[in-house]
């Protein structure tokens, strides 16, 4: 039987990178990887967040359009035609070159093997490979699971149900419907809405809440809201209940509950945005002595599961956040520990960071007031308005706002959430703040350039430490404390 | 003779900032703010980064216009026509909304008087404003000069010479001519070429050097020319020098030479972008006691000039990195060290930024590269190339580079490039990286969000780390040495 110094199961950001990175630092030393794909991507690129960003760009160039008139640039005919072909085209073109890319790297890599094969656990270090045509069983020193997770289906009534999309299937045909109904109010679920509207798709969303993404900053939630409900494209349907899903003639008939009351629509199309599942079924993850629940495998802070040679990383494991940039973090954490034989580094989710590529975008990084309130942290909460932002009126995108969760005790930022047509271009800066520990001042005494969106974060840092002075201000002798504090 | 503790010549980012600030910080302090033009703002909002930022808007979205077909939108007709007008009314707009927000900070604030005057220093702490109907002395306690700078229009022969716009001639007509001559090759002769360019207006630029932008990367620099030279609107004519410039029949005539040809040019209009003049001359610094060379006032790093209650700060200081947030930063420098009544805070340049909104943009914060060498700094130099980051490939802007100068002893980043075409959205980050001293593990250590072009910052910091790994491998005990310094 073969053995393996180390064996990645899945080729998605929460394996591929932990593959190379381990393999750069350990020439000496195997490392299998297998995909049942037998691709490099994974999810992200191939179903999840590249394509769906490579489409959101074309339907940003029609918003684009038509705005073009306020800045002052009349088109002739500005009638436009969508080439979906086009954008099938550059889709391809995009995530083959993003392939290619992968791949190169990997065959630079000579102690790195790549296998397109199912894998399962045979024992607590061997794996079984199976193949169109076969099986093989190695053995591994260290494994790390990062298999991903998949759309869900709700169980219901009607014959229409195995025909329902999920992001992967619509990714995979790539047909734009004239209508889809979709299932969920989540971050899928929203981008799909927006763009697909913005391309002129009749969408209907069935949410079961009040409002969509209840995720978010609900000022952002709120907005949001507001704005699906405000697109004549879109039909938000709040509160509502599927009970069945019917096909026929091409067609899809939706029945289902809201407020009380029966009702009927029909679609072209119906896509799942419901939620994901881990892809653990086919592991056989008790035979290895790893420990999961139904929602994905445990795993401690270093990422190890209950077989302390095995690792979990990405959508599989347990409560570990659905962003492909997560499980690119986690890969690192593996690889690092792995390559020096010790637990020294660890994940810390409070660090992580996310955009939603809604319009307006909305980006959040660290914790939120909620979870600040919950942990007994005391924080102050304030934001800046970016109607007042110089960037932002230039652009005519002077709506939306920044907000910091700030630590009372040290006026450490631990937490951001923005809502900006843009937000995706301030998010990295939110991340960095948020996990270098970074304190009001740390902002204030920097010099953001004029005039960029940016800006926004000392003018907030500013606001919020010239509240801070104004309170202290009201207290005696407080000079003396200022020129102790340096304004901390 | 009425007295005020502080008083504030010159309401631009340099002046009125310190003006808020400290009265708010003090309310029982009276502050005087002079404004030559009685307006909120000065050179940035009216006649510098502002109104060029809001026709840049409108160029771009022509240069969007033009890219739509790769996106598979197909307009109808797409021959567009620039409305100036409209141009111009939404400048005006953004500009009354900018300044009339300002003078309602002010007006809020009552121990602040804004005065439309004339400054010059009558004695060491007295100051007389001259009006239109009269004039009136006053004395002060603290007064910062905050004047800023104009624009230069050198010593040609010809009697065109005095026709010659500068930047504020055009923002201030805001008429469109069909043809532009344009004197230098800095960052405001390169970016009217490109966005004017991109509005239809034929363009010759006169550079002295053999490429434009000399204060670059050189990369970019190289780059940038290239760019200029590739424009079908634009002329550039490198190591040309002006003779003479004629005016007659709305026309203006240009003898020059060229590599030792003598030649001559027509244009519609000629801008001056040759360099900029600090403004002093009517100040009479010398009563004040106030040292100055004709290209600024001395100060030293508290921003104070040779008369201690006297600061400057701004395009009016010598050797001040001309800019509206550096302005802006001193400001708040010198409003906290008056608050403080210390020297405790001082302005360091070489944690400063700027965005040249050139197409694409650059962006610089920190020192470079031959500024490292001068100073004897061991450092290392490597760049992350955008043709492989998904953001930008998904929006079709997949060229340009992000470099990091990085000290050898620490791993500290003390310098940044970037060339993209949205470098203004990276801009703030890299400022922030280099005021808070930041390390590569420091960008290693955080989750920045995935698909943005930020991203590429934490691959950079890989790169680099990865490949001082490489080196450290070489040797023997390294890991003792990895586990010790934790990847430092």
């Amino acid at each position: 039987m073969k053995h393996y110094d180390l064996v990645v199961i899945g080729a998605g950001p929460g394996g591929t990178p932990v593959a190379i990175e381990y393999a750069k630092l350990n020439k000496n030393k195997s490392i299998l990887l297998i995909d049942g794909l037998g691709k490099l991507g994974g999810e992200c690129l191939f179903q999840g967040c590249i394509p769906s960003k490579i489409i959101e760009a074309s339907s940003h160039y029609i918003s684009m359009l038509q705005q073009s008139k306020e800045f002052g640039i009349e088109i002739k005919d500005s009638h436009y035609q969508i080439i979906w072909e086009k954008i099938k085209n550059r889709k391809e073109t995009i995530l083959d070159k993003r392939n290619n890319a992968a791949k190169d790297i990997l065959g630079g890599l000579e102690n790195i093997t790549f296998i397109q094969a199912n894998a399962s656990f045979s024992s607590k270090n061997s794996i079984k490979m199976t193949f169109e045509n076969g099986e093989e069983n190695i053995t591994f020193s260290k494994a790390v699971i990062a298999t991903g997770s998949h759309s869900f289906i709700p169980h219901y009534e009607g014959n229409g149900v195995n025909e329902i999309w999920t992001n992967s299937d619509f990714f995979a045909k790539m047909q734009l419907p004239q209508s889809l109904s979709i299932i969920g109010s989540g971050a899928i679920a929203v981008e799909f809405a927006m763009f697909l509207a913005t391309l002129g798709v009749r969408i209907n969303i069935f949410s079961r809440k009040s409002k969509v993404l209840l995720n978010l900053d609900s000022e952002a939630s709120d907005y949001l809201t507001q704005k699906l409900q405000n697109n004549p494209n879109i039909n938000l349907l709040l509160e509502s209940h599927i009970k069945s899903v019917d096909f026929e003639d091409d067609n899809f008939t939706l029945h289902y509950m809201q407020k009380g009351e029966e009702k009927t629509l029909s679609s072209q199309q119906v896509l799942s945005a419901a939620g994901r599942v881990a892809n653990i079924d086919s592991l056989a993850l008790e035979v290895a002595g790893v420990k999961a629940t139904n929602k994905g495998i445990e795993v401690d802070k270093h990422l190890q599961t209950s077989n302390k040679n095995i690792y979990a990383n990405g959508d599989v494991a347990l409560n570990f956040p659905k962003f492909a940039h997560t499980a690119q973090f986690g890969a690192h954490t593996i690889a690092q520990n792995l390559f020096l034989e010790h637990n020294i580094f660890s994940v810390d989710f409070d660090k992580n960071s996310w955009v939603l590529f809604s319009s307006p975008n909305v980006a959040m990084a660290g914790i939120d007031e909620n979870e600040a309130k919950k942990r007994g942290i005391e924080v102050i909460v304030d934001k800046f308005e970016f109607a007042t932002e110089a960037k932002s009126q230039i652009q005519s995108e002077d709506y939306g706002y920044l907000k910091f969760i700030v630590k009372k005790s040290s006026n450490q930022i631990i937490g951001i959430s923005i809502m900006h047509q843009e937000a995706h271009s301030l998010a990295s800066e939110a991340a960095l703040i948020v996990s270098t520990g970074l304190k009001l001042k740390d902002l204030i005494n920097s010099i953001h350039p004029h005039p960029t969106i940016g800006e926004s974060y000392v003018m907030l840092a500013k606001k919020m430490m010239g509240d801070i002075m104004m309170k202290k201000l009201q207290k005696p002798a407080v000079k003396v404390l200022l020129n102790i504090e340096r304004w901390l």
